[in-house]
């Protein structure tokens, strides 16, 4: 495999920091890849680049020291562990080189009061922000030396798009781009610029990062890999797993309720209603898509500052069953939002790279299992999302005997 | 479909009266077939017999009444309905012509202790039993005008078969039934006359039933197709379901703790550490069979009176994730036993009747969802058995389309 | 003890219907007194009035039949039994006659909205509504028979009253009713009635009831015995209970997460905002009256359908212990609102009586244990409440030994 | 206040190192005294040693390293900080002169097996051990300069004492040394030294300790005070706490399972059903002394290794109320074991002290709040044993204003 750099666009996160303390600790033996789908059977069967040799790089809106942002992420989280922290504080400061200030356009108030730098468009045009850009990332490459670059988008939740159908064709996004239509949102401008640089992208957000029709045809054309939209990492994860039990078995959910409650930025931005409110959907939507019938299907988040980057669910089930007969399914789920969240991002860097390798392009569909809101995709079952990844991995591993799914019942004799 | 009849090892117990007390009820218009696998796209597109039209009888080691028994499971339970009993009560009157005394040969003492009869085995050699549980099954077909019987083992769980090998094949296990052998279990001499009068077969317990190697090759030998064992209703479905989750996301379950408490008659049998043995097996066997890596893997099952027929499960699954952060997911299930169970014994029925109809014989594999411990299944991952049902019901439902899985993933255009 | 009358300002509710089946069924002998404190030692030394002999009336502004409410309750709700409301049906219908149409003044728009009545402010004058409500509760008391009659509020919650100063004196509350002020609140209008006619009155709402200091007033120039706020009854109950254990081992709470999810009308009114607000500021405060530092208190009520009458509150409570150590507590509350709520209505009535018969006049803070909210009393530790009403009991039981409290701690001879 | 040693028996396990950290890192300023009752007022009015006053010694049957068990404690549990072991490091080392080690008499196989030290018992007989043990606490208490030892019982839990009776008296017990009476418990002989030199004594664990009749007279005699059994941290805290709110609101408990797992060496030794006796028993009693009827009463204690020090129980509630409604509560209880226990252990030292400068002497049943078998004591309901605490501090606290207990309710004027 190429050499291989990794653009975090919301790189002084909590997800970006947790994802180069891991990779870089996995360089240095300190842990291993538990948590990462890429590092298991059947999917590593693939040709991906190792999770020790990628570089970083990115965007964020605040300035500041990957060492230092990885060292409060493990003094307030108790994750990673401090020690591991030190193991790799000198990977990291390298890093810094190449984290720029970038835009907040189209953000909301509560990301902007995360800033404490002066943002790209404060005194530039559209196509200027875009331009500068391009450049951090390209001179990232070339400094680095790299043959391929991903960008991932882990930066704060942006407010949904109100006129999204204004920026349906690859021209009509161009256009707004050049006549500094300030409409834009900052997600789509990161992604405009991956993609028209033959960069796969993923966005890990509810943004709506290359999910607008330009950007989706631009891929097209420009033969490039990328999808979205919004990380599945934990409550809605579960559900994802439990509710084709509760269809498949024909019990009737009447009331699904999901509360969750994190203390981390994240959920300090999603204190604001207008930024909640995608991700909210997109939380909602899994349900919907798995269970049969009408039922009342309530997400709640909400900020509880102790808790840091721990997010709790509660989720209470109410269905029906035999005979009108009424029972109920309770599941608290206690993860470290990060912890969960950063080795996906990291199998999401591979697993494109191994699809631009091989000249994939377009929306990868066979991803979904990675996302709440998986763009073009209906099919909300985790087991069946798994199976089209596992599919996948069958379809373009090599030579190699398949494994995966069983295809095939036992039989008697 | 031709006319179907139910033979019900266990006929007084829950699951049974509950079968009994849904199919009628549903004949009659008062409730549905919500909680019936069977009823539900795909696996309703199979030409099997009305859940309405179905004739019941069977062996207990009790006497009684089967209305009194509906009566007694609603009052203690709130399941059925008082006035959905009512509704059916002269339905189920009539179900006890064909409810006959069994055998609890080698059911432990605890079975024993239930009896309130004079059991087969009191005067009888083995090979007189069998021919006396042949005469009532054989009496009961010929005075409904049945096709076809399909017998379903909702008998009280026997404890483990000590020396299995010994009826290893059918000629085995005949010798030993006509020497009289008295350590042979009575649900696998229950399961001897169904198979060898071609009568298709499932063992909803964890008893030794048909899974004996001298009933299996009955089975074959016979064209007749059966399947067990134990019911998959409550806890271990989820388990299922949830179990590949943390697979598929390469967490790693360091322990995962089940603890299960109960109140009715299974309950109390269970409460004999001989009769649980099995049930604590299957029911541990499921995580095993999904999770990668050795972990602690405990089952509880604890007598609670108060709480009748409701099962409530807790369990705690301490896993670990990316760079060794620990998380824990917790929930708590709970349902109504015989709720559960019996409209899946229904299905089992119905999907046989289909089965024998087609000429299937032997082991119906494709039924593993149903099971705890699916015969000469490893597979445990719940979604890949239902899979394998939706696969069966494609292949077999005739020219209608096919539907079930979406066997391709969406393309981006 | 002399003949006691119930009037009920929400006949036709949940609470109310559940505390007249109750009360006749336990006349009839159809149930025991669980859940009544009154019935238990120590409080059941007091000469109270039997539960068996309470005749019952009440304004509601709905329309309708306390049997038919009590058969559409049990059905909905699985409590009461059918069984138990078919054997007091009888019983009930004979109330009717003394269940009328009041006021829904400024109950607000939820409220109003399940009125299928003309309310008497329709096309009367405050003054007037007042003379009417006291009409319907004197003709009660006559045809009765009573020396005494009770009034409770188990009306809907009505939004918080905007200008409670304007009603701080006897003089200003009157001049107030004789001024036609529509502002004034339903509920303080019939706790008028019963104080100025010396009946006593308990408010098991947030509404504003007695609690206006015009009223206290009166009460006290009236010697009339009164008390609420808002029955103590689920998730507050547990609270006061878990909050001093907390405080009580210097255990830092740092955030208390309350979710309450219900399916009842009361649920449906809360839905409101405004009428919700006072019901959640007398959750939320019990904590802070309990543990000494900031800490993050939120509670959320959620109206969830399908629950019906059964609401289940989650609650997780992060606090901090020795050496900066973070742990976790957390707990499901799974309780029928009406059956934890109507004993305790019929617990207010004898106790009141008592006091009355005894002279007793104006607040009885020693009821605290029984409120969330209660009248004048900063105290929340329920322990310290419950020794409140024990000791008063231990004063007014008359001669017997007292019991309740041990006063002296065990010596070691 | 003079000058005051802890003597710790069991001081190389979790709550012993716990509390020597925390202790010297409040000295240090490194933490606070969260989690201490005797810290907060009331309790902190008593004129009591400061904790960062305390000087430490002890037995164990291990030898090693305080510094190194703090550091494994620190870095298998997450508990105490790793820089908080740090900042404290060298103050452990200078424990380590005084850690002696000590005798497994009658501890059980799996007691014996934790050791790694030639055990006092192996060439001496009873009356030596002790005279070994008597030595010990001496030259600590001269070494250090100390006016007073304080001696607590952090050792892990014996199996039941079989023939308590035979030590009933003072004399039998002080024979029976002198005879070598080889059946004795350990953790009585080092309580006889405590009581015999005039050491005020605690028990923090099931273990006889101090609770033999001839131990209880000796102290009387002697004039020292003492107290046990078991502390009460964590799920029994609860049960303690929670209990009374059923009973006083007559609800009855129909089942009340609890279900602990934990992970620690505590577990482990646990695991041994004649050690885990005399836990199960203390636990189980603390309801059966609170709810007035006869229920279904379970707790299981399980091993858990991944859980190490962290203990979770899982608590299910089934209980009735009014009209034979049935209601459930469940709760989860995740706290670190010797988090909660360490504070308390110093509370003791603290509280003894105070009482043995006061000249107090037997069995201090003020403090049954601290334990799960408080000796003497019937009452088991957590708010009237804090109570019973306040009202002592309050007796005892010198010139101030009393504060605690509110005794009076308030009026209405
Ligand atoms: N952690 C999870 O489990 C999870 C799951 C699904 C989705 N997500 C999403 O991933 C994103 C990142 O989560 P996190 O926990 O790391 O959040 P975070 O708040 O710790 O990090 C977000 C970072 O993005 C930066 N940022 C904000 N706007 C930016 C912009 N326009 N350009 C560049 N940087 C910008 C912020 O300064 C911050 O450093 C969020 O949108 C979150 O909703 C997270
Ligand atoms: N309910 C579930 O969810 C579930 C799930 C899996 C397995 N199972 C198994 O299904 C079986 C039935 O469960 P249930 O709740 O109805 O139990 P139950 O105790 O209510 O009924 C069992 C009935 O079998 C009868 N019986 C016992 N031994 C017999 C024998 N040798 N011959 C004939 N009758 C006999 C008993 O008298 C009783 O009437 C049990 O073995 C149970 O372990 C139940
Ligand atoms: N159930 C509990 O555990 C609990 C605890 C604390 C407080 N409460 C309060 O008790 C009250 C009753 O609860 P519920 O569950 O019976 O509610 P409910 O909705 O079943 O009953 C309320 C009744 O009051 C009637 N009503 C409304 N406004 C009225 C008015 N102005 N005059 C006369 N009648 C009026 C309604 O028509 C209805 O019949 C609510 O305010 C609730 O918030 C209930
Ligand atoms: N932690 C809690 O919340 C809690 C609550 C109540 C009671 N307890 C009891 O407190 C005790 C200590 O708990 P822990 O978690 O510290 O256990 P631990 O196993 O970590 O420590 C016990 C220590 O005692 C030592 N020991 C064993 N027998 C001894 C003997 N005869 N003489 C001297 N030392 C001996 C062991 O070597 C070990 O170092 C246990 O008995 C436990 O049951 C603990
Ligand atoms: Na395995
Ligand atoms: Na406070």
């Amino acid at each position: 495999m190429s050499d291989v750099g990794v653009w975090l666009v919301g790189a002084r996160g909590n997800i970006a920091t947790t994802a180069m303390v891991g990779a870089k600790a996995i360089a240095r033996g300190e842990t291993d890849t538990t948590g990462m789908v890429s590092a298991r059977r059947p999917v590593s069967r693939l040709d991906m680049p190792d999770v020790s040799d990628l570089a970083f790089g990115g965007h964020d809106i605040r300035t500041g020291s990957v060492p230092e942002d990885a060292r409060r992420l493990a003094e307030e989280n108790g994750m990673p562990h401090p020690s591991t922290v030190e193991a790799v504080a000198d990977d990291l400061a390298d890093v810094d080189d190449h984290v720029h200030v970038g835009t907040a356009l189209n953000c909301g108030e509560s990301v902007e009061a995360l800033s404490n730098a002066e943002l790209l468009e404060e005194d530039r045009t559209v196509a200027e922000i875009v331009e500068r850009i391009r450049d951090d990332v390209d001179s990232f490459r070339r400094a680095e030396g790299l043959d391929r670059v991903v960008m991932v988008n882990v930066a704060s939740s942006e407010p949904p798009v109100e006129n999204p159908d204004d920026y349906a064709t690859r021209e009509a996004f161009e256009s707004a781009v050049e006549g500094d239509d300030r409409d834009l949102p900052a997600s789509s401008l990161y992604a405009y610029v991956a993609l028209s640089e033959g960069h796969p992208y993923a966005n890990f957000t509810p943004s709506a990062g290359s999910s607008l029709g330009g950007l989706r045809q631009l891929a097209r054309e420009e033969g490039v890999p990328h999808m979205g939209n919004d990380g599945k990492t934990g409550e809605s994860l579960v559900k994802a797993a439990l509710g084709p039990m509760f269809a498949g078995r024909n019990l009737r959910v009447m009331s699904w309720e999901g509360h969750n409650i994190l203390g981390n930025t994240d959920g300090q931005v999603l204190e604001d209603e207008r930024n909640k409110a995608g991700k909210i959907e997109s939380k909602g939507d899994i349900l919907d898509g798995i269970l049969d019938d009408d039922f009342h299907n309530r997400v709640r988040i909400d900020y509880t500052p102790s808790l840091d980057d721990w997010k709790t669910a509660w989720d209470y089930i109410h269905f029906e069953g035999f005979l009108d007969t009424e029972m109920k399914m309770q599941f608290t789920w206690e993860g470290s939002d990060s912890a969960l969240a950063a080795p996906l991002a990291l199998d999401l860097v591979r697993l494109l790279s191994n699809a631009d390798e091989r000249g994939e392009s377009g929306l990868q569909t066979h991803l979904a299992s990675f996302f709440k809101a998986p763009l073009d995709v209906d099919e909300h079952d985790l087991a069946r999302q798994f199976t089209w990844l596992y599919d996948y991995v069958d379809r373009n591993a090599g030579e190699e005997t398949p494994d995966g799914v069983t295809a095939e019942t036992p039989t008697d004799d």
